[in-house]
């Protein structure tokens, strides 16, 4: 099994505490150990760093840890193999462009006799089931949508109905953004917080790092934090119902389009 | 205008000695200060750094000059703006799916009025010619050859085909891979070397660095690199001609595919 993060805000944010954290599970405080990968949009661009190496131990998972990236919108894994080999090629997020557009995908999980019929519009370069998922998705929204980007309410719904299709292979956590919204769907496990003003202090659970967010935040800023296991000892993490999705914009839970 | 780093061997090697130099020209050296990227095969796998800072003051780049990522095929490149804005959407290499492959593809020169028709299946998420040209080489390669990956010999004679086709536009030294070769085109300006046993020793033509290639190689290792403009000062670079096409498989020009 794998952890899965995401962040989504309002404006643009950095995911250093929450990142520091999340990777120290990579080998560290539990057994995440075969590579992991974040994503980052940045305008309509992605900075995308997979690495096959311990995220403990990873000079590059290092390098995140210090720089502060802004983004609207990060999704981060951290893998333990159950399905593919321990490749570069294997680590999530795994991007693809479509409708001129970057998406962002990873997932937790494993699905059991998953081949659905690709037809090669989008195909996995690796040998993971959640690629072919993600593959399957894409190849599925572009043919449903045709040639535009549609709006969000029919976007989350179809994307609400692929994801219980798929989850009937096995456990579909999953985490997938467009840069606007984030979607996420929870089998069996996945919590969130937002974080909005009046801002507290919070403790990591798995290093020695506390973090006052009104030092580092204006009165206006909202930041949806998403992720498999709380990764704060002192704050109320709010955990998915299974089979549930929520679809994240600007921080907010955009809980009309589910309703 | 920019700069185009290629790098294509027998056996995976890093490329800190030629991306100190390069990056050097992003900024301090020379004017190609509008940000900058790499990429790198590693197996299947593809790690992608774009950075829309300077190259020369960039933290990634920073990182790259000290970790020898190895690697079998290497594209880098540093922009000065000519089309698009200074964004990261716009920060070459770019890389796309097709096949169940990554292609990693960057490009120097502007085109003039270039508006091929796209078909929806590889579409730019920036505002570069650069990432038209390279999404309108995939849908026509796809187009052309269907569902698989065809043999070198056609896929190269295809990709000189296009290449020329595009190059009537304007400029178009480019660099395209797919993990295996290391396709190069050039309009105006490109040179290469192969470096091979016996090794000697290189000192960068933009920073003190030198380096004994007799130390870091074994007698098998065999190595292209095409840059731009040589990178160091004693070693005999080969000179491109205009609209000549080379293909680098295992560090070595391909010369019979393109009898």
């Amino acid at each position: 099994m794998c952890q899965l993060l995401g962040m989504n805000c309002n404006t643009p944010t950095d995911i250093v505490f929450s990142f520091t954290g999340f990777a120290t599970r990579g080998g560290r405080t539990d057994e995440h150990k075969d590579g992991w990968g974040i994503a980052f949009f940045e305008g309509n661009g992605v900075r995308h760093f997979v690495d096959h190496q311990p995220a403990v131990s990873s000079p590059v998972a290092d390098l995140i840890k210090r720089l502060p990236i802004q983004s609207k919108n990060v999704i981060a894994h951290i893998r333990k193999a159950t399905q593919g080999e321990v490749m570069l090629e294997n680590c999530h997020p795994f991007v693809r462009e479509c409708w001129g557009r970057y998406w962002v995908f990873a997932h937790n999980g494993d699905l059991k006799e998953f081949a659905p019929e690709l037809d090669g519009s989008f195909l996995p370069v690796g040998t993971t089931d959640s690629e072919r998922a993600f593959c399957f998705i894409l190849q599925q929204m572009r043919h449903r949508f045709g040639r535009t980007l549609p709006a969000l309410p029919e976007l989350t719904s179809f994307l609400r109905g692929i994801a219980s299709e798929i989850a009937a292979f096995g456990t579909f956590n999953m985490m997938l953004s467009n840069g606007e919204a984030l979607f996420t769907h929870c089998s069996t496990k996945l919590h969130y917080i937002i974080r909005q003003y009046p801002f507290t202090t919070a403790n990591l659970s798995d290093e020695q790092v506390t973090v006052d967010f009104a030092e580092v935040t204006t009165p206006d800023d909202r930041v949806a934090v998403i992720v498999t296991e709380p990764l704060t000892s002192d704050e109320i993490w709010t955990q998915f119902a299974p089979g549930e999705m929520k679809v994240f914009v600007d921080g907010k839970v955009q809980t009309e389009l589910l309703a």
